[in-house]
């Protein structure tokens, strides 16, 4: 029963297939480890703008400004 | 004092009216089963891509054209 | 596949009969108002510490002794 | 190591000024108060419509045309 | 800089061991599919008491006393 | 109506005067940034053990082992 959430930040367009991939590859992951059933594990995927994701006190469109 | 969080996926539109049906129903069932005030109950509705939500290990746009 | 989060505040014991009924009423709120799967609807409650919520910019252990 | 989840509602528009702010102010209050690493904090801003959002049982949209 | 949120029942006691292989998995899984930079991947792990999680209108723990 | 979810690793205790400092502080942000409500600003602090969460693929258990 598990339930997933990835935040990312919006750098580039995210495909639908890396979508897929992250759905089916946190599925597995819960699968391999504590052997729940993938059936009723959710992921749910947020994608945030880099104005909206702050890391050492800037925001990544700041940061990534930056070279950092 | 109590804080909902409903995510669903976007699968047509979700009108103004469903949301305050959803809105005033999570409300009252603290009201119901616990008795919180529904003056500080806040309730937050999130939609999302069905891109983006996983069960089963695949996306709900794949799972839809599926059938299941 | 909705995904519904109940945050409250210990206050007493929350019972394992009120739990079910928070569990059964969030479910069935999804299925009247936009006719969502409940065999596939999650709900997850947390309870949190009334030193760990705030509301007003003091924490409810605070605001109960002050009769709020 | 923190991570800071700030929700707001929608309400005219947020600058990236206004959003660099909260990143900065959230990220120096865990310096303050716990003394984290503010390299290693994170800090989320998550804009919500104000049909999405409820308090007191009814959507802010509503509430804000009733003058609350 | 992703941020990765898992959320699980406690069947059982889930190890340190188990733990550390969910979050270098989720962190990995992000390498993969997004390039993403691995020292500023969060991983959360919650672990939430079978009365506290339903599915299908039911808490965890009456489904297991069902054999679901 | 801003909510604010502050999580953060439990180091040591995180007294009651901390976690109001926190809260107090979080909820002037919202103010002094965006000019929200005191009243009806929610935070909510999780406090997560050092092995559920993750940084750099590690376990926060297993970084400060090695002095990061």
């Amino acid at each position: 029963m598990p339930y997933v959430n990835i935040k990312v930040t919006k750098r580039g367009e995210i495909t639908s297939e890396q979508k897929a991939k992250l759905i089916k590859g946190a599925t597995q992951l819960l699968v391999d480890v504590l052997n729940r059933n993938p059936e009723s594990t959710v992921v749910v995927i947020d994608e945030v703008e880099t104005d909206n994701w702050g890391m050492g006190g800037e925001s990544i469109t700041v940061r990534q400004s930056k070279g950092k």
